[in-house]
């Protein structure tokens, strides 16, 4: 039996049925076993894939992204995993910096959306802005399938928002589950995701909050470590303190990357722009005030430049457990002495994970196509094994 | 018998030889027996999708689209019919505000259309212009097909020129009939195709010449309604005038919005330039005239506020057949105290319309995808039969 | 028996095993059986699409393609080859004065290539380094494929580097095989690579590199004109002389484009910069000398000029074999009275081999589709036979 039939089978005993013809916004909107179910797929299309067995699922229709920010990452892992489906993708090229306003949205939405089976949208870059955009977009288009104006639903993948950023983070917890030999080892397992310098101002959120959000579901030691006024989202921290206390972990907080990084089987170190700030500085773009972010963004230098000793050092690695605790990063770091002079990580640490921070990033156009997968495919887990007996080669020859 | 097989057999009963490796320029270049034709496919081809077949004719193939003038909707709407029909989008960016020069395009077409099926090109920029580039571009890529320099002979959909916009026009005339019940119920009915104040400048006359063009050929009345000085074409009102005789339509002018409003079965109130105005601004970019065409725009600016009182206003609906007349936009729309202080529509009457409106948009791609159908297809009607009997799934679970 | 079924039955006579999984650098990295294959595969891949028949290899999977130069061109054969064989496009936009370093690239090549099939890279604009980036962009899928980060191993398609142009002039080739009726035909044939006058600045010297170092091969008298001082690559004159004398043709260079032309079967003139001169600008580029290149450029443009009478006359063109010799260019061509005052040919001549100079540039996207071919098929004789028979439609109806 073929590793993608087992995935199936293990897939066809979770309760999922909520997933069918639904958005991605949150990973704490969805259930555990709605998690599992991404995680296992994700994994049963690689495994089809690594066998030459096509995994197309459309044979026409278009993936809809939305990039309100720059990406190479992104873009390419959506553009894969809407490829592995059969679908084509159509970029939206809107100008980034621009706060749509909800009746335009509700409009494009819909004008994009005529033959759009699935949209990715990636919108951080405004704190309170990113998931309004999306939402509104995904009720325009529900509202424009309900009207007769869409012939299907198309469903979300947030590509990063303000709040969650999930499909990185699933692929760093799939990669976090590979590296430790199943999601059951995770339990009692310390990781320590911590703010780190950069030379670089305003670094979104979306990471260190979806990280908490969804790493303290497993019954894991979650440790969030920054500098004093580096607080992400109340809301986000309430959303981990509850996951924990509902799977026998933990999440604290602490002022010292040491303490976080002590024992730590995982640490996750990398910039952010603390939340206060940036919600300050969405108040002063909405008022067109272009002095006062400047001022704001001089201020948030200043202050990120008193924290250089918040970096990954080979003193720092040798303090976690072993001293080869696992290192994460979303990808592109601030490299000291490669990519900056004094900046999230010393090149030799980078340098030692490269092969491991590869295969982390490996994991999201596989997350991705399962998200889609289970938004689109009514019976999941029956489909998985007809692709299986399907045996379409990918590669005729 | 499915909606799509008794389309087909409509379909087989009309005369439509010419259409096979042929271009769509304008409307009234075809007969109505192919118009018929191009409404026929576009709703069999919807039934089809609907029903989650597949309707795709390429197994690979590419679409080219030239947008020579920015365009979110048409763009979507082209990739979404060719990806319908199996083909792969290429999109030629030529800086918009260059008029390329005969043997440049002849050189580019040949060069872009190694594996084109189809060419959709948007050039409305120019009064004079447009149809002048995409008959250069067509012209060049027959010879080289003639030559066995292209394997295949590409064709082409006109997205939007200095003439026309058979696409849009096609697409709310599809609506119109589908709101109407059929198009034998568009005798006798009273269409309103009338200029609207906006606040910008230069918007192409392509809709108001389409629509005068296009509806005068079913027996409606179509009244053309504008302050004086904005003409649009006179070729193309005789091409209405024409029309209207030969279909038992009439085709009237009036400069009173509210006396094409009175009774209106169908009101698309819009903004245009004058005819007059646009060849005056194509001589003068021809000559390199910058300062003269910004002193053009002035005064077309300060001529267009005089007219602020053309709006779709309650007040001007309630004029309209029972009060409830069609309202059509080709969108985007400058609403008054939305988009703009003073514009061509009403908030409250555009709200009301926009389930309607969406659906008079989402018939393009179905549009599109017929032209391009009827053009490459030999035998369109057992092809759309074949399509049912084929019976592939577009999404397969 | 099928054209594409004889193409593939000699495809079986050819030692071509180590093409399979193999980047496409330059043309003197492959032996003479693996250049027939390529122009074996380009000719069987048209045949099938000629009759209509399939040549989709992937049901699935990525082309990505990566121009750091300007490119209308190249990127449409790119595209129109992956899509020939069922691969989609994705286009990695970087910004194309960089010089990027090592480690970005490495990370670069990783990230968008999860799913990629083939890497098709244009870099063409800095002597030393467009070669220098693909390397270190291939080296690290390669090595991306061993770690197991990579799915499969992409393979590269040099789509344009400061050596060598393989797709240009193999494309050019196959034009010439065919218009002597047979690659048997071109011993002793006399082709003149020149130089020609252009009042722009700075061409790369790819084409007449790649020329020499391919045309040599096949038993010409290859003659290389140019005024003093416009030097290739001496590596690649190496090259040359070596390919002659195994080749049983010649090698020779000249400072009069008239001797060169004398009696020429061929000739190719075309503007380039000096190799000197190219080195000299990426020294400057690299110490961020902007100011020492807008000097040198001034230079070379009053040199350049100094050579106008270099162009492609019907006077020269007369002193070739019956004063009928085969006129080729890789487009666009500088022509005098046409697109400039003075350049590379006369509109007269230009105008004349139109038809063949289209014919010439349509073999690109076949020549790039048989090196993905042969790069990602093991069997390719088997598969084009098999594609034969698999007897798909590419347009079903």
């Amino acid at each position: 039996m073929s590793k993608a039939i087992e995935l199936a089978k293990h897939l066809e005993t979770l309760h999922i049925n909520n997933m069918y013809k639904e958005d991605f916004y949150w990973t704490w909107d969805k259930t555990g076993e709605e998690l599992d179910a991404v995680f296992t797929v994700a994994d049963a299309l690689r495994d089809l894939r690594e066998r030459n067995i096509s995994t197309r699922v459309f044979d026409s229709g278009l993936g809809i992204s939305i990039f309100r920010d720059n990406s190479t990452r992104t873009r390419f892992s959506f553009a894969s995993a809407c490829n592995l489906l059969g679908l084509a993708v159509q970029d939206l090229d809107e100008k980034k910096s621009q706060i749509a306003h909800g009746e335009t949205v509700r409009e494009t939405a819909n004008m994009v959306s005529f033959m759009a089976d699935v949209i990715g949208i990636r919108d951080d870059m405004y704190i309170g802005e990113g998931h309004k955009y999306q939402k509104t977009f995904m009720d325009a288009v529900k509202e424009g399938y309900r009207d007769g104006i869409l012939e299907q639903q198309p469903t979300l993948v947030n590509l990063q928002c303000d709040v969650d950023h999930p499909t990185q983070c699933m692929a760093d917890l799939l990669h976090v589950i590979h590296h430790f030999g199943g999601v059951e080892n995770l339990k009692g397992k310390k990781i320590a995701m911590s703010w780190a310098y950069s030379p670089s101002y305003g670094k979104p959120l979306s990471v260190p909050q979806g990280v908490v959000g969804l790493f303290t579901r497993f019954g894991m030691d979650v440790v969030l470590a920054h500098p004093e006024g580096y607080d992400i989202m109340p809301d986000v921290e309430d959303v981990a303190r509850k996951n924990a206390a509902a799977s026998g972990g933990t999440f604290s907080k602490t002022h010292s990357m040491a303490e976080a990084f002590q024992d730590a089987d995982i640490v996750y170190p990398k910039s952010w722009a603390s939340f206060a700030a940036m919600e300050e500085r969405t108040k002063l773009y909405a008022a067109g005030d272009q002095a006062g972010i400047d001022q704001l963004e001089k201020r948030l230098l200043a202050e990120n430049a008193q924290h250089k000793d918040w970096a990954c050092t080979e003193e720092m690695m040798a303090k976690t457990k072993n001293g080869s605790g696992l290192y994460l990063h979303c990808l592109p770091a601030d490299i000291t002495g490669l990519s900056c002079d004094e900046g999230e990580v010393d090149n030799s640490v980078f340098d030692r994970y490269l092969v491991p921070l590869y295969k982390q990033a490996s994991y999201k156009p596989y997350i991705i196509a399962a998200m889609i997968f289970l938004a689109k495919v009514k019976d999941p887990a029956r489909a998985l094994m007809a692709l299986e007996s399907r045996g379409q080669l990918r590669k005729a020859f």
